[in-house]
């Protein structure tokens, strides 16, 4: 088969979205594949999310979500749990199978192998130099291809992964918790603690969730913070998540003994900004006293390059200084205020196979990813409680002077989380 | 029948509380009573809102609610809706009937006359003076009485009356309006507009039901605020709520041409508080250029009195001067601060008939309030929008130097309202 173009792919799933047509057995049936691929959430990352159910006759013969990297993607999976019927059967995956061969030989030519009848897919690969071929791959084997169905919910699986690959930047949840009159601590500093033990247990899911954690150097000598997923401290919800994968899919089996899964908990990359290199001295030295640096995982210091590198900063970045086993060190270029350079920044992080940043730091970064239009949604825990003005605030901005140019933003989501209320909100760039 | 002691009512009424059960069709009944009275909910102050439904052999035969103070109580419109029916029904009513004369007879002596065979009640009058007279009525000529059922939203029909019959002051909702992050103005005082139209047409619904609104003269000064009751913004559905009268009682036909219904709108007295006398001269002047004297409806400026007059606070206060037609005045003993007593000024509102208390002001008030744990519930209007640190604040506290000094709440409803977040909560004392 000779390769096909960009433009002849871009022809072929357009014109393949626009004749699909989709019914409610369809749609179950794809939800199941949601459903299955959110199980990986705590594990698959830089890969994305998915989950693939192949049917027969209406009925459900195999199913699979990925994992984690190098081991087999969902369609494998699914493929493997069918067996010898899948000759003729509906495949149903969340995302295009993949077309290249990588970790792995590629999900669209096992599908053929498989003599599949048709593919479902509810969205394209977001790469843009990969989106269409595994596609293509199907149906210059005479497979039948539907394209679109719950495709905002399949987006939603994998939002940084997508943006990672389209904008070359990951997704950014900025984390803040404060009283309901908007204050992160009193005075004097105190602030332990602003919201109650549900709200902390739903912010180590997040955690979980994340590929890295970012923070300054300000936040970890001040709080101490560990920035890291504490199992015991994920809700019981979560703690039992790894669990359910027994009773839904044989590919976990092995997963079974709770001890193993604790230490399967993935920690994200703690990534730290550190402008002046205030935290080398505890790098250095072995007894540091702090938590960061006592605690398991992977640790990115980013330190401001003093000299502008135009145009060289993400290539720069890329070559991550190693320190030690766990912390490395990237440079980034500095802003015009001698900050760290945001946009530089995420770039770099986007190279490092970073797909969603979880973003736990004081106002001034808060701050700061906001005006630099970086945040992608924002995560506000809110206690019932009023602490006064002479506490301190939840972002630092730039003064205003007029209402229209205050940030905007739209909740999408309001939840009460024990004591508190979490609410989940949009951007309006 | 002689008339009973104290001791003698609060014990007939603890045994029938003992002894009362109901069934699903009670439960049925009085929550059309509370439906019921809960119309009145705009018209009945300084009266309670009160519902009744009378039931024989299983069917609604009358039901009504209360107005307005001067008009008949709602077991009157039942009655006379139920006409010569009455006998051997049974009558549900949200609130004990009264035993008084006042300006209309005794609803007990009329229940009594129809010949009822039982009456349920929802609540005792919260009255100390008064509980259980009416009771004992009903019980001395043989009726049979039920007690305590659906009592909460009962209650819930009256915090302010109830307040002011069992502490004698009003019960305090203080509003708020502010960006997620807290901020209530920008720095140069721009706030206009913080929340959607949606936000402010929800709070002309909580000001329509006030008996009162608070605010300062500063407010006043500073915002031209009007503080009063804009007929036009009230929501589509509180617009139309009067007109629902007709759909379900036949008291109100009078009631149906909408520009009656908008003009019988109640304006809420509007109290300013005026320690330093500040809005004299806008009084004096008949062309004051403040909204607040412009438009129709009552106000009391409450000025600061300089000596203290111990315990005489509330008694002088009672003695309001008329300044005019619409504007009266009261004095209020200055605390150490040389603020205008908050204590004091609530009493003395409750001596002028004040059940509810809607309080709009700035950051100062509000927190004095909230420090002398004289709010009763907040109302907090969130924008997802962020203001920044430079912008000013909700409350005004005392410097707290520990987490656990925090004024803490529990929130009671969240509400999504246009694009704003409406958050409810009551204050842990």
């Amino acid at each position: 088969m000779p390769i096909p173009s960009r433009s002849e792919l871009d022809l072929l799933v357009a014109d393949i979205i626009a004749a699909s047509q989709f019914n409610a057995a369809d749609s179950l049936h794809m939800q199941r594949a949601i459903a299955l691929a959110e199980k990986g959430r705590f594990t698959t990352a830089p890969n994305p999310n998915v989950g693939c159910v192949i049917v027969k006759a209406g009925k459900v013969i195999g199913d699979g979500f990925h994992l984690r990297a190098g081991e087999p993607h969902a369609e494998i999976h699914a493929l493997n749990a069918a067996g010898a019927q899948t000759h003729g059967a509906t495949c149903y995956v969340t995302l295009e199978p993949c077309s290249h061969y990588g970790r792995t030989p590629p999900c669209a030519a096992a599908l053929v192998k498989a003599n599949v009848n048709e593919v479902v897919i509810a969205m394209v690969d977001p790469n843009p130099k990969v989106a269409g071929k595994g596609i293509a791959i199907l149906v210059a084997a005479g497979i039948k291809v539907r394209i679109g169905l719950l495709a905002a919910q399949a987006h939603a699986l994998n939002p940084g992964f997508i943006l990672r690959m389209q904008k070359q930047r990951p997704f950014v949840r900025l984390k803040m918790a404060a009283s309901l009159d908007g204050r992160t601590a009193l005075k004097n500093g105190e602030s332990k603690w602003i919201t109650g033990s549900a709200a902390r247990s739903d912010v180590q899911v997040y955690r979980a969730q994340a590929s890295a954690i970012l923070s300054t150097a300000s936040t970890v000598i001040m709080d101490d913070a560990s920035l890291n997923v504490r199992y015991s401290e994920l809700g019981a919800s979560q703690r039992d998540y790894p669990a359910l994968y027994n009773e839904s899919n044989s590919q976990l089996n092995s997963l079974s003994d709770r001890e193993t899964l604790q230490k399967q908990v993935r920690q994200p990359i703690r990534v730290v900004l550190d402008n002046h290199c205030r935290l080398d001295a505890h790098v250095e030295s072995s007894s540091s006293a702090l938590k960061l640096f006592s605690l398991p995982g992977e640790i990115i210091l980013v330190n401001g390059a003093k000299e502008s590198i135009d145009g060289k900063g993400e290539q720069r970045s890329a070559d991550a200084l190693r320190d030690n086993e766990s912390v490395s060190r990237i440079e980034i270029k500095q802003d015009r205020h001698h900050n760290i350079d945001l946009n530089q920044l995420m770039s770099a992080l986007a190279q490092q196979d970073i797909n969603e940043l979880w973003v736990e730091a004081g106002a001034t970064l808060a701050g700061a990813l906001l005006e630099n239009k970086l945040v992608d949604e924002i995560i506000i825990y809110l206690a019932p409680k009023l602490m006064g003005d002479s506490a301190r605030g939840l972002a630092v901005l730039s003064e205003l002077t007029e209402m229209a140019q205050v940030p905007k933003f739209s909740f999408t989501d309001i939840t009460q989380v024990g004591d508190d209320l979490r609410i989940t909100a949009k951007p309006e760039y």
